[in-house]
């Protein structure tokens, strides 16, 4: 068995957790750490593991978390940075689901995020946890830092695109939806029901913190080659899931046509678990994937603008945060890739 | 044209006020209080009423108020307790949406709100604002209190078979389900949309502050005979509405069906505006009156249980707050008692 | 492995069979009909399975249905009854979700269902499939009538005390909220987004015909004596769940409290999987239990009016159809009870 | 008092007409048409305007629709092309909601809707009844073709950046999201709740019939010169609402700040009583206009990309159908323009 930690479980992205790694064969949890609700019973704040997980959220004590074989942060950005390094030096392997460790930059993390980097020794090391891109290198990783939800999916739409020359990089626009489950469990007014249902907006047009880690991706797909891109994220009604709809024009529309542009998909994608390329003519909803790690995606072009158009949904929570997490743990540990991971999305 | 003064006026009861009465021919509003938002534009909180209302909060202050011809608490609970007496002093006259003055026994009221009256001479002299029962007595009052939300649901749906005698009244069963407004525009993560969508539940099954306001008004229906109640509210993954399913054995079933019992509605509502009796058949839902002052009744009875069932729907922001306190208002200041509230509901 | 088909696949129920087998280690989904669909891929009508299902739709063809180990009936009611026959006679075992088998009163069936039943002869044979009452009648059935959502939540929530003749069986009210899944895949405008989102409703006001399945089991449970209940099932704005609250006068208020009444629960309960008592302060919701197989209940005394409520809430699709027969399927094959039905509630 | 008709009564746009002509002070509606359910009183499909309207839908009666003042068809396309000439003819002018008149290639819009047009030489002299664009022909007009609600949104967006040459014509994006009401309300299953909510997905990505009306639209504002559109629509998971997210790069970086161009919007619309151009720092919401008239922009500058990103909301069935075709008769027949239109949106 696989001892497990979790650092920030009471939030989704840490039930969600809760939730994959109970129903997982390989996996003891034997630290769940909440410091609100420390003493309280899991259970009390996931109803649904009642019957299934019988553990009390404990105050993080990184000790007893560096005896854990894995240990996950399912924290705020910036808690991380400060626990990894003993937790790690206690010979636990780590996987952040924050974005402590995703941006190679320190500055330009320090900026968007503002505060100073407390372990910027272990940026260099740490392994960017998209097994579509990184398999290997996971692996090996003591630290892997776990992609944000935009990321997974706007990354997962254009990289085929872009690894191929296929586009204009300077000319690139991500047009994501997400739901609310995306802004957490805390307490605020602006994600009230009566706030966000039955309405849909746009948000962070002055910038959004997910850009830099979607463009240092981008860009290592890219060789290298600058990226620009549009990134407009928008507050969905719903609970779950991320609908990126993304637009690149094409460098040489003369010899392109979308099932051209999709087979590309289909070839890169083609030994993906999580991965699933729609048949032409098929379309991604977040209801298809809503509770799975499978990340949808359908390919069109739009001939009179010359605009490859790539849909990619997923859902927010699995792929997009705990699901990826428990891939990249599978990877690291021999595991079955799939394994706690296999069970289909919920419809309807 | 009528000055008002809104305390409160950044939570839904108070932006419902503020919806309502800039669409009123013949009221002004000059004062219109946030202790939280004091200093910003009505607007920002409330960008549906751009171009249509031009006032900041401001911090409450009672000699200005007291200069209002009439002055809306739609403050939490414990509020307008303390500041009533002197915006009455002042010549206002005063119309509470909160439970302050709802409730004649003192010693009741502090017992469930868990705070000592501070004006208990005010209470005698409030009248409870349901016009359906008391519109002459408000047209006369300096204050009034207007009803809760469940309470208005339930004892619109309860008071003609008391009136009549027609229902034991020591087994009345009201099972209401109301939408996530109803908590408030506060930042609690339990009404966050990720808590509350796509789940029914229901709560306060050890009493509701409601309770002892529902059996005071059905037990004055009743002719002052005790009332037992069993009353269960439900949160309901909508914005908007209350719909209460109230359950009242009948006495003489020999002499009783369906049409007898919704004709005693007909005839006791048969004059009010806001009151419609559905016709046989027809069934209420709360869409019907989402964004109305209309209160939604249909009556049925179970016969092999000797049961009348009467379902009453509202929107609880409006016949359950905003519009039954303009309602008073108007009733007050010898207006059209529909003015201002005569817009249909949106459906859908 | 079992060898399984599915009649009627390409609904809701059907739909969750299909998840739910398909990921059942010890079953092989060899025949899946839709007559409507036949020769489309399941997939394309539940693109939550893509990768995980590979078959089509096929038309039903009794003998070939006949010869698998069990077969699943997701139809309307009256389709059943004219198959299962010709199904039973080829060897394979039937488990009927719809109504077609529940009620042992032909002629009651036959007026609330409006058809001449086409199979009365089966009807005396076949076991009502609530493990909770039935599971060693269900270990040697060929023929499990699976019971309905509704009739779920509310035998179990009332069970335990008809059993114990605690509450007075003469006067019980069952109000019911269903998610709007309750009402199947079908175009009808009723069931559009527009038409039932933000929006409660009652309806079947004139009687459902759940009902005299419900009072069936809940005069069994009473050892013969007639139980009177009252029953109105609620339309609410989500896609899955059924919440129950189930009002039922205690016979002897003197020795009764909450802790008492739950007791009962608990002991009643204390070894079966899927029923969940929860602790006192404790309330179910729907979404604790959504796309799982679990049916949580917690038990509350109102001392006042001596009135025992009892709240069920379950996934109407899971325990309330397509889990509860897997439950049904495992008992007959001696597989683990739990077996494929393990996965905890997806929330939020 | 203007007396006026509505064909095709009964749906989603017909049944906003209704509700705002209802409320509106000088207009009597006199016929009220629906095939599918004339005979049955117009509150049994709008309940909300139970005490509003007394009026059955009739059967369309050319004769008498062409003695009303003004007739509007909220009607499928192809109903409208074959009875506006006979309505004309009695003297009624037509305030026409479907697409019949909208587009002035005849082949092109016979190639979209697959019928051929029978009335082609109306379409000439058909006004586009978009009041921002056209207000002084709509005054004289007989015929008015009242905008989509995608094209409403989508025009008002781009305009102003088309009128004034500022951005690059040829590389357009409009990602729309609206919800479900826009898909109307007949039977379908693909529009169901449990179909639609919580869920996003795009539709259309082949060509929407929308496509070739807004490209009309942007290159009369462009001066003649072509656009190219890429039109990706979106379903929403909410009832009412659309938002326009529109991308468009700028042709001259050099002198271009976000306040520059939203000073060209501020300019451009200074005069319109429904178009609300935001402050900067300020983002719309479908819900701050939900039930109202109003469109919000917000105009942003992404400068890294030197993109343009004008956002607009509307209520796709007001200011996206019924309240701009109230609009239109406002001017047509010499009103205040927000006559009948002047209701907030209700929030929340």
């Amino acid at each position: 068995m696989i001892t497990a930690g979790i650092v920030g479980a009471a939030g989704y992205a840490g039930g969600e957790l809760l939730r994959l790694l109970a129903g997982h064969r390989h996996v003891e949890l034997v630290q769940v750490t909440s410091r609100e609700f420390a003493g309280a019973a899991v259970t009390r704040h996931f109803p649904n593991l009642r019957g299934k997980l019988d553990i009390d959220f404990g105050l993080p004590d990184e000790d007893a978390l560096g005896a854990c074989d894995v240990v996950f942060f399912a924290t705020p950005h910036a808690v991380a940075m400060r626990s990894a390094a003993r937790v790690l030096a206690g010979g636990a392997r780590v996987i952040d689901l924050s974005a402590d460790f995703r941006i190679r930059d320190i500055a330009c993390w320090e900026q968007w995020y503002g505060v100073v980097h407390e372990s910027p020794e272990l940026v260099a090391g740490a392994v960017y946890g998209l097994p579509e891109v990184n398999r290997k290198r996971i692996r090996e990783a003591r630290l892997i830092a776990v992609p944000g939800c935009y990321p997974t999916a706007i990354q997962l739409a254009l990289l085929p695109l872009l690894e191929n020359r296929l586009v204009d990089e300077s000319r690139l626009i991500a047009d994501a939806k997400s739901g609310v489950s995306g802004a957490g469990r805390k307490a605020a007014a602006e994600y009230l029901l009566c706030e966000t249902a039955e309405s849909i907006s746009a948000y962070a047009l002055a910038g959004h913190r997910h850009h830099p880690e979607i463009v240092q991706g981008l860009e290592q797909a890219a060789g290298g080659r600058p990226v620009r891109l549009t990134f407009v994220p928008h507050l969905t009604p719903m609970i779950r899931g991320i609908l990126a709809t993304c637009y690149a024009p094409v460098r040489d529309p003369g010899g392109c046509d979308a099932e051209s542009l999709r087979s590309v998909f289909v070839r890169r994608y083609a030994d993906e678990p999580f991965v699933q390329v729609l048949e032409a003519g098929e379309l991604p909803a977040t209801r298809d994937v809503r509770g799975s790690n499978v990340c949808e995606i359908s390919v069109h072009y739009a001939e009179k603008s010359s605009m490859a158009i790539v849909l990619a949904a997923e859902d927010n929570l699995v792929k997009g945060a705990a699901g990826q997490a428990v891939q990249c743990m599978n990877i690291m540990f021999g595991q079955e890739e799939s394994e706690g991971l296999a069970g289909a999305a919920l419809l309807p």
